[in-house]
């Protein structure tokens, strides 16, 4: 038992339908038993794909989850109120096979504007309940269903021992690698048998915020975006009976599951060759320190230098500059790998060679100091490199 | 007599001072006898190069202006209190050696963070006025003093006969090529021979909104960006004393050169092998439609997608989902290189290879139509191609 299996009352497992046309698993369910109280963020794109509205439905309405269905190859996005009857059909079919105690959610991920392939849909669903033509399926990993592009599986767990008692937390994720014709589509299940409420929701969306919606590969929004815990109370332990200091050790056990999720999905971002921690300290705002490390971590210009092992403080300061957020350049410093590069405005007293041989190195991070307040935030993207244009420039076909 | 010098009253020149390495033309004096009354606009950008700074100074106190010095090879960006002393000394340098009737405006591009070789520019002021050690000095033309990594010259003029009488208009620009450290500066200037009050500025802002501002190449800002108009009225002719056909017909004049300028500009982009136009009709807001253009612009996965010359409508559509503009999926129509694709939210009834026959152009095309309302936009890009990648991944040493 590993990743969204390690805490206790959940299983997983996948299968090849034929969505994907080169026989790789494309086809996976999550399981919950008891049903798990279900905490979700989804795409703030207004195109949304047809699973993304129907699961906001389910969590809107408050019910209990037991079943999450996800598909890769197909995104089921730009397909209208036949893609939506078609997530009406998948969910009927777990229903019917898997008589689930609590709410279905499905996901999709894959190739937008196109219908999925119910038939082959159908039958896979009936497999994964062991409901098929042949008896002892040999299952894949519920994480290999869910890969598209992804050159390696994301996934972590951890064990937290809160007021003495043994709780654990598990997730894995997919993305940004992009399937032809695609989208940067970010999955990420995560689950505990910690017993949580309803109102943990400000808190999970908190910690959302500062892994899933702190990283940037190339600043594209999918139609698909959907990250879900689920909560199934199976340790025996709730939340609420907690002690302060082991509801703080959770909430930082679970953010923290949450960033090693968010960076492995950067460290494959498509082509990256490094991952780059974006620091920016002394704003006058949090909404200025998210700024300002969206508009550095989104810039071109930073990103190819980054590529180039260039520690160039001058495009730094420029996206800064542009991101919106309040700052005065006679206040601003900035340090490459931990070197000081500007020093409130202006060029410090540093050796070229020393952040160029830094800058080697396959972590390499960026701090800016604003200089005008105590907010900060932490971002993490990758650089931008020729393997980005060859693997996004060819066709679909 | 040409570009910037077309427009009577106007004099250009510029030389070699030694700022680049290459021994090309770094600096160059565009002079207007009878001073113009100037138009101004500069980077949003809070970090703001020494020139910018105190051009907007000139602009805010209303001044007529008579001299415009331009260098290439260093910004006098981030260089503090010693870059705008270095400014008050070349515009006092001009002062003494130009006599000038007007005011002097001086702007900069290339490297960021380096304090400007003053020995070398006053020397090169000097052999501008032919005040330096030879006499018959045999001068570059002012569009090379400008360029850094610009491959090929941006310049444009057209003649206009209002009520009868005949007005000329000319303009340089360069950019979005960069320097190594680097940005992409867009300098611009642009002279007329008509006569202009100082209430055009809302007219000339309202052109660089549909011109300068509608293009990207990466979405980066600069610090020293800048687009200046001379108006000095050697013509005899005053706007105000113009029909208003007449007057209608200059706006557009202006507004096509300057079209025509930007479009260069993206042509000549780093790594573009393809000027794209984004048109986004239908919006509630102009601000939507705008919205739409910059996110289809400013997309990665569109720009590469373009470079490969795949009209990929999921990407577009996800962009123009995601600007933040008042978008509904099943209103929204894309056509590509006059090709309609997606109707009203569902795929059209196209043949991909058409498309893709269309695709392969040197000039594409991408429409939005939103469905929602009567405002429109229309933005130039280019694409995203392994050469950017190379260009800006470079080391700046």
């Amino acid at each position: 038992m590993e990743n969204v299996t390690f805490p206790k009352g959940f299983q997983a497992r996948g299968l090849s339908c034929g969505i994907k046309k080169n026989g790789k698993p494309d086809l996976g369910i999550l399981i919950s038993e008891p049903p798990a109280q279900v905490f979700s963020a989804f795409t703030q794109n207004a195109v949304k794909a047809a699973p993304v509205l129907y699961d906001r439905k389910v969590a809107s309405e408050g019910g209990k989850v037991s079943h999450v269905l996800v598909n890769s190859g197909n995104a089921n996005a730009c397909t209208g109120s036949r893609g939506y009857d078609d997530v009406l059909a998948e969910v009927a079919l777990v229903r019917q096979l898997g008589a689930p105690k609590g709410e279905v959610m499905v996901s999709s991920t894959g190739v937008i504007g196109e219908y999925l392939p119910m038939e082959k849909l159908k039958a896979g669903i009936a497999r994964l309940f062991d409901a098929g033509s042949g008896a002892g399926e040999s299952y894949a990993p519920f994480i290999h269903a869910i890969m598209t592009t992804d050159t390696f599986e994301k996934k972590a767990q951890r064990t937290l021992v809160l007021d003495g008692k043994e709780v654990r937390l598990g997730g894995v994720a997919k993305g940004a690698g992009m399937i032809r014709p695609n989208m940067a589509t970010m999955l990420a299940y995560l689950t505990t048998d910690l017993g949580l409420d309803a109102d943990y929701a400000g808190a999970f969306l908190g910690s959302v915020e500062k892994s899933f919606n702190s990283i940037s590969v190339d600043g594209d929004m999918s139609t698909n975006d959907t990250a879900l815990l689920l909560a199934n109370g199976a340790s025996g332990v709730r939340y609420t009976a907690l002690s302060q200091p082991a509801r703080e050790a959770f909430d930082e056990g679970l953010r923290g599951l949450m960033e090693e999720l968010a960076k492995l999905i950067i460290r494959d971002g498509e082509g990256a060759t490094k991952l780059v921690t974006i620091e920016t300290l002394g704003a006058r705002t949090v909404e200025d320190a998210k700024a300002v490390c969206r508009a550095i971590a989104n810039s071109p210009l930073v990103k190819t230098a980054f590529f180039g092992g260039d520690a160039n403080w001058g495009r730094v300061l420029a996206a800064a500059g542009y991101s919106g957020a309040e700052l005065v350049p006679e206040k601003t410093s900035l340090e490459f790998c931990g070197v000081k590069v500007l020093e409130k405005g202006g060029r410090a007293d540093y050796s070229e060679d020393v952040v160029a041989e830094k800058m080697k190195a396959k972590d390499v991070s960026v701090k800016v100091d604003l200089g005008l307040g105590k907010e900060s935030w932490t971002y993490w993207t990758c650089d931008l490199s020729y393997d980005y244009v060859k693997i996004n420039a060819a066709y679909r076909t």
